[in-house]
């Protein structure tokens, strides 16, 4: 059994977005008892990533983390047509990935109790991110 | 067909931990023969990955970059509840990933002859993880 | 339905490589039309991305960012028996990940518009990289 949806997802400029329950509601529309949910963004300065989903003080520090390691208007980087937050974009997509499975059992997505599936923007300016879910099993 | 298995992994703190066999005992007792096994942690503290399986000196020195790319107690991190490596394991984990999917073929993992599976555990203190394994294929 | 091929890539050395029309045609050949497509590289010093497909400084900028992230010849590391770049790839293999998973759309790789897939050699020697392509779905 097979079924593939799509998420738009309006953000608001670099920062992160709780999927979710989005991935949820996907899982339960599938009938899938048992098999797993594949989560895919169709963009190159967006990531996916799972994540501590409790205290914010978590998003924030991984934001800044991630400014620290891969900063804005590098000189380094060559790759500037669309700003100082492009190279960066690409970077930062590549380290957190573009693609999560996550298992489903009765049902449901079988995360860990802090887990939560969130969206990366990494651009500066707001975007509207394509993110297909496709969910496989029994 | 779809078979799912929990592994539970009682680490003694930080370091990494070779799953390889548990993982291909989960793909011989599914019996697929072609296709995926996916693993999954279900934390946001310990992480995933595929690593060169023969030299322990190469677990150290992965230990020692990331103790540097992400180092316990920066002051740049809020999130310091559970202690200095509360958030760095996240970042650690994020960085690492939570997921793999590893070619299953001939009912064997078809990795690479220098690939291993390893749990990498983030924190300082021992922990139980808990860790899906779902075999899907013919 | 499944269907398992293996490509084989070689390499001139550290660098990128583009597999977008190998993957593509490995979907077509399945003859699934609907699921996902999973890329699976079997070695620990060369990694797979997906990455900007247009403009080839940003493959530039990617190296410029890794080669400075994780230097060559790093005295921190230890495990150097094959010389400056041996544990620096396996460092970057670990960071940017051995499998992607792309879903599988109208018997196409649902991939986004700016959405190139790359095997990233991480070794300066030319090397001959073994690559499994797993196509499942209806």
């Amino acid at each position: 059994m097979i079924a593939q949806s799509e998420l738009r997802v309006r953000t608001d400029g670099r920062g992160t977005y709780d999927l979710s329950r989005d991935v949820e509601n996907a899982v339960r529309d599938s009938g899938v008892t048992s098999g797993l949910c594949h989560v895919f963004v169709c963009h190159t300065s967006a990531s996916l990533m799972l994540c501590e989903n409790a205290d914010p003080s978590v998003m924030r520090d991984m934001e800044s983390f991630m400014s620290h390691q891969v900063p804005d208007g590098d000189p380094m980087f060559t790759h500037t047509a669309e700003g100082p937050d492009d190279m960066p974009a690409h970077v930062r997509s590549v380290l957190t990935g573009s693609d999560l499975n996550i298992p489903v059992r009765d049902g449901r997505c079988a995360l860990g109790t802090w887990q939560g599936v969130y969206l990366w923007e990494h651009r500066y300016a707001p975007h509207s991110r394509r993110i297909i879910v496709t969910v496989q099993g029994d």
